[in-house]
Formats: structure tokens, sequence, C-alpha cells
């Protein structure tokens, strides 16, 4: 069996029983009953996630998945290709938005090269003398050089989906453990383009309703994303119902390490805080796979990007901030796992109505 | 003159010239214009409030203020009034849900007793003895036991108000500074029938429109809760255009010491985050005296509880975070504070497009 077979496999709903179980203890705490609202809902989560009655969340990491696009050619993003590379090298240097918000929320910044068109220098392997390589730290699992161009074919193979889905899965299942968080992020210049067009195949809503756009496009060149999304989609012809097909066809693949990652984190019961619109199309397409992982799954934010809330909406999934973000990279994600924390440290540490002294509710 | 009017004439609105020069530097920063939305807007008004084109918090504070209703007798709350001293108690002890939310944001939590109906034991004086006394650590500034019955008469004094006022307006001198933000929160048995009250006597809105179930009352109380609002508008009068005969008529101590902090956080160009239905009662007051005020105040959340949103938009006030909260103390302020503190962040932290050596936007 293969390994994305495998982990698709092992992925089991939550206990609705431990989520009952964790409410009581809420209703417990020194509050009317109800009154934290998500972050009871939060604590709940994490309790049937963890399999743990007190669950504490003690490592959280940010995986921020790398790659180009053959359809940035188009002219569909107001940013040039070399932005990918030169936006890993400033992950790298800790000085791009996510590593701000990454340090803000205590979370490790992972950035993998899963499909950068360009050769990073070589890792650094000596450790006699300092040498600094151009791109130290990045984490080198690329699949593709990009895809390729998804107006005029499929943007990739379907075994080169599948093994950018296993580089997620691997990472999830190498970092998983106890009171481990993770968060999903990306970069990628002309990625929104793919990501609509997902939306598009997976949810059935016209190009119009799912584009938006993206790093903040013309009219001109927003009229041509979406006569571009329209042609790959016409070109490929995506199923819903074959989502392995759909990823192969118009996604990437930082979409589908971020897919990949998300079945891993589910796969080893480990909470996935989903960032922005293009870490959304990579979950919906998990989801498709499996709807378990929904159980998984944290929607960080709502995004100012046209199409987030129809995939959410289409998955269940109610977003935890709104605050008109649109840069990706994880940073919603990095938000939101500061309030899932606080949720779980309501529920761990608040004290009860018996040991406050306080009195209950009138019967 | 008083030391509320002193501080109301002290107060300046924001310079929107500053405002503009904040967002040149977010426009140079290594991701799309206007990409991090929200966060962009929390550090533009940091750098207009605090005057410091580099801001920074350093120190946050939450003050929670304490306080009895004697409309409590009437019975429009699921708690009995006890549970006032009791959670005061709980706040001290570090078990409450502010404590929790509070440690989590880094921020100190003042507990103030400005109207509570009961004597706390006297305060530990001798460092020679280890001295526990039942409420170490209280800041004790009580001006009443208790408001009055609003249904039948005035809550408090035109000069109880004052009095109420002037101790937040104190408070706020007291804390202000370089890098310090304050963050709102209240205790008070029955205190969201005084803040309908108040919403209603201030917007124009119907009692019904502007009342909701508190900490979670059943339908019959609910109806005797409008009921005695209803009372307390007919019996009071208060009028709109008089915020401090509103306060003294249909308001209560800790919301009056909470639109005195406001007062005086602004008079201090201090940033002040205001928490939910209750604080925001407060801060419609402060509003009304000077609007002004405004340019200082960061709306924390959207409550659970009806009505808080008419407030908000009747100030032009757009909420943080909407969590389904309404447990009040300050613990949607506490959430907020680390979103704000998060664009800060991303103002200070985050490489230039040329200092990252990133290709900007195509002209």
């Amino acid at each position: 069996m293969s390994k994305l077979d495998e982990a698709l496999k092992e992925i089991r709903p939550v206990s609705p029983e431990l989520m009952a179980r964790a409410q009581q203890r809420l209703d417990c705490l020194t509050k009317p009953k109800d009154s934290l609202g998500r972050l009871e809902e939060f604590a709940r989560r994490m309790v049937a996630i963890s399999g743990r009655m007190r669950p504490a969340i003690t490592r959280r990491i940010i995986f921020t998945f790398a790659a180009d696009h053959g359809v940035a050619d188009e002219g569909v993003s107001a940013f040039p290709k070399e932005v990918t590379r030169q936006m890993v090298l400033n992950f790298l240097g800790g000085g791009a938005g996510i590593n701000v918000l990454a340090r803000h929320a205590g979370a490790e910044v992972k950035v993998i090269d899963i499909g950068v068109d360009h050769e990073f220098g070589p890792q650094s392997v000596t450790d006699s003398e300092s040498v600094t390589c151009e791109a130290d730290g990045l984490i080198r699992m690329k699949v593709i050089r990009g895809s390729a161009n998804m107006r005029k074919g499929h943007a990739m193979t379907r075994e080169e989906a599948v093994k950018c889905l296993e580089v997620g899965i691997s990472l999830a299942r190498e970092h998983a453990g106890p009171g481990v968080i993770f968060g999903t992020g990306e970069m990628g210049i002309a990625n929104t383009t793919p990501a609509s067009a997902m939306a598009a195949a997976f949810t059935g809503a016209r190009v119009e309703d799912v584009t938006g756009r993206g790093t903040g496009i013309d009219d001109r060149t927003y009229n041509t994303k979406i006569a571009v999304i329209k042609d790959a989609l016409t070109v490929n012809r995506p199923d819903a119902s074959d989502p392995l097909g759909v990823l192969a066809k118009v996604g990437g693949a930082e979409i589908a390490g971020i897919a990949g990652l998300i079945i891993g984190a589910a796969a080893t019961r480990t909470p996935v805080v989903v960032d922005g619109f293009i870490s959304t199309a990579g979950a919906l397409c998990a989801y498709r796979m499996n709807p378990a992982v929904k159980d998984y799954i944290f929607a960080s934010h709502n995004s100012v990007e046209k199409g987030h809330r129809i995939m959410l909406e289409s998955m269940g999934l109610d977003p935890i901030l709104d605050l008109n973000l649109r840069l990706g990279e994880g940073t919603g994600a990095a938000l939101a796992i500061t309030l899932i924390e606080a949720g779980v440290k309501i529920y761990n540490e608040m004290a009860t109505f018996g040991e406050a002294g306080v009195s209950e509710e009138k019967g």
C-alpha cells in the first residue's frame, strides 16, 4: 500500500464522547455555561483530537511550502515569478510576515522547497567550519521545478501529485507527538490561480465566484486570470469525484504538500490549523480524499480572497478570525494558534465553582 | 476644574498624518499592499496614538472593576448577588477566566472594588509576619456599596457617578506610560441590566433590541428583565444629551469606572482595549462626553449579548474578534491585545523589499 493510502486508511473520526466529557469539565468552571463560546469549542476539540483529558500545546510548527506555477507565464499575478525564490530566502532570514507572527505565537517555521523553480545552493555539510549557504535551514524536498502551465495541460502528473502529498505526510509523521500543533502555510507566485481552479472544480461554483484579486491585481489582469482558469478547467476537465486528479490537473506542488500534511496530521491525531485561501484548497482536497480529516482541522481565518468562504462552507468549517488578511505564508494560522491555545488554557487552568467557593447558577 | 473636566479637556484626536506615515512604512514591507488587513490598521493606530514612529507594547494591564447593583433584587440574573464578591476573590486567587487569558497575553490584572456591596477584610500592613487577608491585592477604591435599585429611582447620584469616573481617570493616570496598553473589564451580578438601559438611552434603540440573556437567563427572567429596564427608563427619564445623567440614573459604579479609565486613557494618549457589552456601555458614555476618545479605543470583540453591536456601530467601532464570548471580566480585551501586539510587531519587525532583496509589484 502506498504511503498515501496507508495514511488515508489510518484516519479515524474523533470521539463525540470525549467532547462531551470535556464539556462536563468546562461546565464546572467559574463562568456562566457556554460563556466562553468558541474557546470552549477549541478545548473540547483538542481533548477529542489528542485523546487526552488534559491536553496541552507545547510545540507549534508552521509548515510553509514553497512552489512555482507554470501558469504564472499567463500574467495572472501582480508579482514576478522570482519572488517565490526571494521570499523563501526572506523566510529563512526571518524577515517575512510569517516569521514575525510565528515568533509572536511561539511557533517554529519550517520552510519546505517542494516545487520552487530554482536550485538553491547546496546545504552546508561540514561542521568543522562555518559554511553559510544561500538557503541554510531550508527543508529540501523538491518534487518538481514548478508546475506546468495548466492553461495548456495538466499542472502535474498524478505521480508528481502523489509524491507531493507524501512529502506532507512524511513531515507530519516526523513532527507529530504529544502537545504538538501544526499550522499550514505557503508561498508561490500565481498560486491563487490553481486554488481558485480547485475551488471551482470541487464545489461546482462559477469561476467568477471563487476568483479574487490575489496579491492585488488590476481589472485587466483579473479578467485574464478568470479566462485562464476557465481555459484550464476546459482543457483539463478535472472531476470532483477524483480529488487526486483535480490536484494534479489544476493544483500545485505546495497545495499538494499542504493536503498531505493535513492527511498526515489526521492520521497521527495531530491538530492542524489551516491558513487562508491556498491552504484551504489543500484542505478541501484532503477532505475529499477522506472527510474525517475535518475533525483535525481548525480553519484559522476568513480570507479577503473570494471563494475562501465557499470552500470552508463546503466542509462545514467556521473560520476563527476575520481580519481582512490575504497574505498567506501561514500568517492566519499563526494568529489562530494563540486563540486555540487560549481555549486549552481556559480548560486546564480555570478554577471550578467548588475550588473557588463561588455559588452556581440558581436552579 | 474637576478631575473629570480636566481629563475631558486634555483629549485630542490622533494625527491622521502620523497614520499616513505609518502606512508608508507598512507599504515597504515584504508583502502585497494592505495584505495584512486589520493588523496594519492596528499598527497605524498605535503609531498615531503613541505619537511614536516605532511604537512598542511593553506592559499590558487589564482593569477589572467590580460593583453590585440594587436592581439585582428584581431577579434579573441567573446568579445570586454574592457571586460578585466571590468572583473578586476568585480574581485575586488567579482562578477566573480573566486570570487565565491575561497570563496567556502577558497582561497584569488589576482588580478594583469600586462598588461591591461587601466590606473586604483590612489590607495586610505588616511586613514582619506573613499576614494573609481575605482580599490581598485588591485595589480598594470603593465609592458605593452597590448602586440603588434603578427600577425605583436613580442608580447613583451624579456626585457618586463623578467619583467613580474619577477612580478610572486616576488609575489611568497612575499607570499610563510608554509602551503601556490598557484593557477594560468588569464583574457585577446583574450588570447587563444597566448596560442595556444605557444602550437604549444613548442609542434610542428599543429595549428589546438591546437586551440579551446575560449569564443565561430563562424566558421568564428575560421578560422580567425587559420590564425592569423599561420601568427604569420611565422612572428615571435619562437624557442622551446628558451622559453623566444617563450613567447616574441607569448605570453602575463599575461601568462608570470603565468610562473614567477610557477618558483617562485618551487624556494620557494610552491605547485602551474595550471588552464586551458592559465595557462598551462605559465606552459609549465616555464617547458621548468627548467623541475624540474613540481614537484611543480598540473594540476587542463582538459579544453574543444583544445590543453590543448597536452600541459599537453608534461609535463607528469595528470589533476585532467574534468568538461568541459573553463572560466579560476583560476576557475579550486580553485576547484582542495579543492581536494588536501582532500588528505592532509586523510593523516593527518585518523586512522591507529593499532589505530582503525581494522584487516589488510590477508597476
